[in-house]
């Protein structure tokens, strides 16, 4: 493990801390490490329906001016629990409510700068609960079924990390069901 | 699409650009909007020897503390092309070098703020070619087969998120040969 020698607050913005810490390495050596503290949690809602088909969403992102394939979610609001946010993001994006909701598992987001994660949920027995969403958010849905989904990818369609590492998370879930 | 009204940088570091745009959205609504500027693009390198197995490393991870399971790679230096770049991690890092080097496919690490990519390469016909890695990194290896990693995931021990989405790809990289 490294040593954390100092630490300084390079630059503050409500969405993120920027960090420089002097750190001390096993071998001895000195060197300076860039870190994010970004507020709250995320979460990803895998959400199937009765007939197996999963919700996929088409919604614009603006850094990189593309539309994207996602899956819904977003950040947890800072003290609300993980899953209470999955289930309020799933009724702003999807429009329905979970009866059956689960943690399939968690991943680092960006480890070489963060301890930032995603909570990946399944949500199944689905009912309609809509909640208003941000106002510069619109989706496009596609329910599909897990091998139109693997199509997708393997097609190069879906290039949104987050939605890849989630899937694997699904796939393996269902890996140890058989 | 979002016009961009008006652009200001708010810090800048050798790692990272931070960026506060005035944006104009579709229903006429303006609003402002982080993004980040990264140097470089980022490779991942799925390394599988000819009895099957790929490589897996465990090495140490500042921010989160933690030894963390990944496959190797890392930043592209600015200009060089991300073939050239996964090879030159696959040397650092592995101690090999792929005679047969393949582009699996390419998804964005983090498309809420930036648009920086990760390239995920297959490479196979591995032959020793050993280049000197930094000095703050350390490395355990381990060659698993392809069972192993999904069970290493089924078991929530894979908790690395590009680790994860590069495995989807390579997955269903194999499902279209099938």
């Amino acid at each position: 493990m490294w040593k954390t020698i100092s630490s300084k607050e390079l630059f503050k913005h409500p969405r993120i801390t920027l960090i420089e810490d002097e750190v001390l390495l096993p071998n001895g050596h000195q060197t300076s490490y860039l870190r994010f503290e970004e507020k709250g949690e995320a979460v990803t809602i895998i959400a199937q329906r009765d007939d197996g088909k999963i919700l996929l969403q088409k919604e614009y992102s603006y850094p990189p001016n593309q539309i994207l394939f996602q899956f819904p979610g977003g950040g947890v609001v800072v003290g609300e629990d993980v899953k209470v946010g999955a289930q309020r993001e799933l009724q702003e994006e999807a429009k329905v409510k979970a009866i059956n909701l689960s943690l399939l598992g968690s991943y680092l987001l960006n480890n070489r700068r963060s301890t930032a994660k995603m909570h990946v949920f399944i949500a199944e027995s689905l009912v309609s609960a809509p909640l208003a969403s941000d106002i510069e958010e619109s989706f496009e849905d596609f329910w599909l079924s897990e091998e139109e989904i693997d199509a997708l990818i393997s097609k190069g369609e879906i290039i949104n990390g987050n939605v890849l590492a989630s899937w694997v998370l699904f796939k393996n879930h269902k890996l140890n069901l058989l």
